[in-house]
């Protein structure tokens, strides 16, 4: 066994650093949304990252960014990355945890294998947040192929700018978006903040993915009948947001019988009128339902539905449901997680299997890729929020195992 | 006994149809807020009803107007009467049909008495409706001179204007609030629709009002923890909207435990930061809970704060609690709801008692003076909307009603 690659610590607490300051907002948090005046100078900034690093830079038809290491074989090649824009208001790690540690990997990698077996390139995802247009993880989907030219005219963002508009800013041609099509990767791993609690409170160094939940959402309208909260006896109260109070606490009830990992959530609820001297008329809410097994995915959904359903009848509103979102679940490599696990274990830190609840580029990628994540704990769980937080020693186990996993699918 | 008095059926559907006009919105309903240029055109069209009426018309400090049919007693004075303003889009008899409703009534007394025994007044009452400025009653509490004329500084209307500064568009000076308060007043008698299903639902043609109820409003705030509800296993969620949930359901259960005329409603709740993908950190709620008896009301209050605070710790969440509004319960004058069935009964209409579980100028005057109301039905309850309605068939024997109550209580 060959000794252990070494990630440089100082350059990767450095480039954290530097990117975080890139769309700073000043309330705390930074803000890079795709084809943003940030977004573009955190990529100018990657970009120079990877020329030093000694990779080939590229960049393709929507605006990802690549840098690769030549190996002997060019193909399949191992792409190893996440995403350069944020949320609004986002943390420090979440995508550039992804794209430091890549960058980290690669080097480490570059100077023991100049010349890899396989080719490797860091992948700088475009886009993966909807955070400025809903385009559903652009830049993953246009590697696939997956984007029909005319979404980019239909996506605008909240002053009404188009998708397309925003891409000839920075001299994309949206008729070009075919081209950033590729079929010659043969693996993806990510590196990624758990964004979650399960880690940081159980004391365990990694998590190693073994799928992405499958995602639904459910918009529900209960209608009811307004009346005034004073005059209108209980008897004869059409009362939505009773009626819905109901569906709430059955929604929570159904995720746990099902048990972990499924999720059932109410987030966005809104009443109508919302005045306190009026009974609700109308309830508006949406029921976010997540499994990673996609036949207990589609029972969860049903249940979702029916449940709200009966509970309007038996409190006489009308209940009206749509499903706004059905992701299937993604599951991971079975090779490149045991892979991952073996690396982990080689170097004698703690990890445990996840399922990830949040999405991520890996899930468009892993349909067609074998792919895999490693998670990093998330002090108290927090994300998309400057209160994301991981301390640098609790990261470097997760670029460390990234390299090491990196280097053995591709240079051995 | 007397023949029968006879109020002016056209009159009233004239004057009905004049007022609905001002302030009428392109979308249905009309406004009226207290001191707008609709509100004084509607005040100008009855000042000429008044003055049509034989009455000798005078405005007091706040804009409140009066019609005197002068006495052989020139004191206590029986005012009888209802609000000019209105809500947003309020419809055409919210207030509206007590004023119309007291000038038909005073009208048709004066037409047989032209020099009563007592003095009796329409009171078109300024403001009752809260709508422009949160003023509580502007219009009664200055006739019962409860008014700081500190307050006319202190409310604000949606575009920044004070109270005084609206008053003095209309030439009245803030300064002079308290020469609205008057001493001279026995009796008060107020005709309104019950902007509540009872009697309509019943089939009953009118309802006597015996109190008001007492009203709470208790501000709730939730605060759980914020969380993705991806990522986050539901047992270390602090789920703010599902310990709400729970709150939601026991105060629809507290009142039906009381029984009526017990309320208990959330109108308003908003979740934060309600996003379909987060679970809800924090949920404010507002608690409206009347009853008109104080004993009651008192003990209603203290459950809905004492439920909600169990349930927050049992769903480990932080409540905090705080009480808006406490406004006691007003009883409607033994002596003068005896006096209205015996009237309704001598025209043989059918008729029951009735909480108000709606605040009206009724509830001011009536805790320093004999007062009472008399509802006529309103279809399906509809109230503060363009859907209020009651038929002119169904309109007419409340003001009879109140017409012959006040020829008893001045003539004889």
């Amino acid at each position: 066994m060959m000794d252990s690659l070494n990630v440089d610590v100082a350059l990767i607490e450095s480039y954290l650093d530097r990117l975080y300051v890139i769309g700073a907002l000043p309330g705390g948090g930074a803000w890079r949304p795709v084809y943003s005046l940030a977004w573009n100078e955190a990529r100018q900034a990657i970009r120079g990252w990877l020329e030093e690093a000694g990779l080939a830079v590229r960049e393709d038809a929507v605006g990802n960014l690549f840098g690769r290491l030549e190996g002997v074989e060019p193909e399949p090649v191992i792409l190893v990355g996440s995403h350069v824009d944020t949320v609004y208001a986002g943390g420090r790690l979440d995508g550039a945890l992804g794209v430091v540690g890549a960058i980290a990997a690669v080097r480490a990698i570059r100077a023991r294998h100049p010349r890899p077996k396989r080719s490797i390139e860091v992948f700088v995802s475009c886009e993966e947040e909807d955070s400025r247009f809903v385009c559903d993880f652009w830049g993953s989907r246009a590697l696939l192929g997956q984007i029909d030219p005319a979404e980019a005219e239909r996506y605008r963002d909240a002053d009404g700018i188009t998708l397309a508009q925003a891409m000839r800013q920075f001299g994309l041609d949206p008729r070009r978006i075919p081209e950033a099509r590729r079929s010659d990767v043969g693996a993806f791993l990510e590196l990624h903040i758990e964004q979650g609690p399960v880690l940081d409170r159980e004391g365990i160094a990694l998590g190693v993915v073994e799928a992405i939940s499958g995602l639904n959402r459910t918009a529900v309208r209960v209608a009811g009948r307004a009346d005034h909260a004073g005059t209108t006896p209980l008897a004869m109260r059409g009362d939505a947001l009773v009626a819905t109070a109901a569906m709430v606490l059955a929604m929570r009830g159904l995720a746990e019988e099902l048990g972990e990992p499924a999720r059932a959530t109410v987030g966005r609820l809104d009443v109508h009128p919302n005045q306190p001297n009026i009974v609700p008329g109308v309830v508006d809410f949406v029921v976010d339902s997540r499994h990673p097994d996609r036949a207990l995915q589609q029972r969860l959904l049903a249940e979702v539905q029916r449940r709200c359903e009966n509970i309007g009848k038996s409190h006489g509103v009308v209940v009206e449901t749509s499903v706004l979102v059905d992701q299937p679940p993604t599951p991971m490599s079975p090779e490149i997680v045991a892979l991952i696990e073996r690396v982990i274990e080689r170097r004698g830190w703690s990890y445990r299997r996840l399922v990830s609840g949040a999405g991520h580029d890996s899930q468009i990628l892993g349909r067609q890729i074998p792919t895999a994540m490693i998670f990093v704990p998330s002090r108290n769980g927090r994300s998309h929020s400057p209160a994301e937080y991981t301390p640098l020693e609790q990261i470097i186990p997760g670029v460390q195992a990234l390299a090491d996993a990196v280097e053995e699918l591709g240079c051995t």
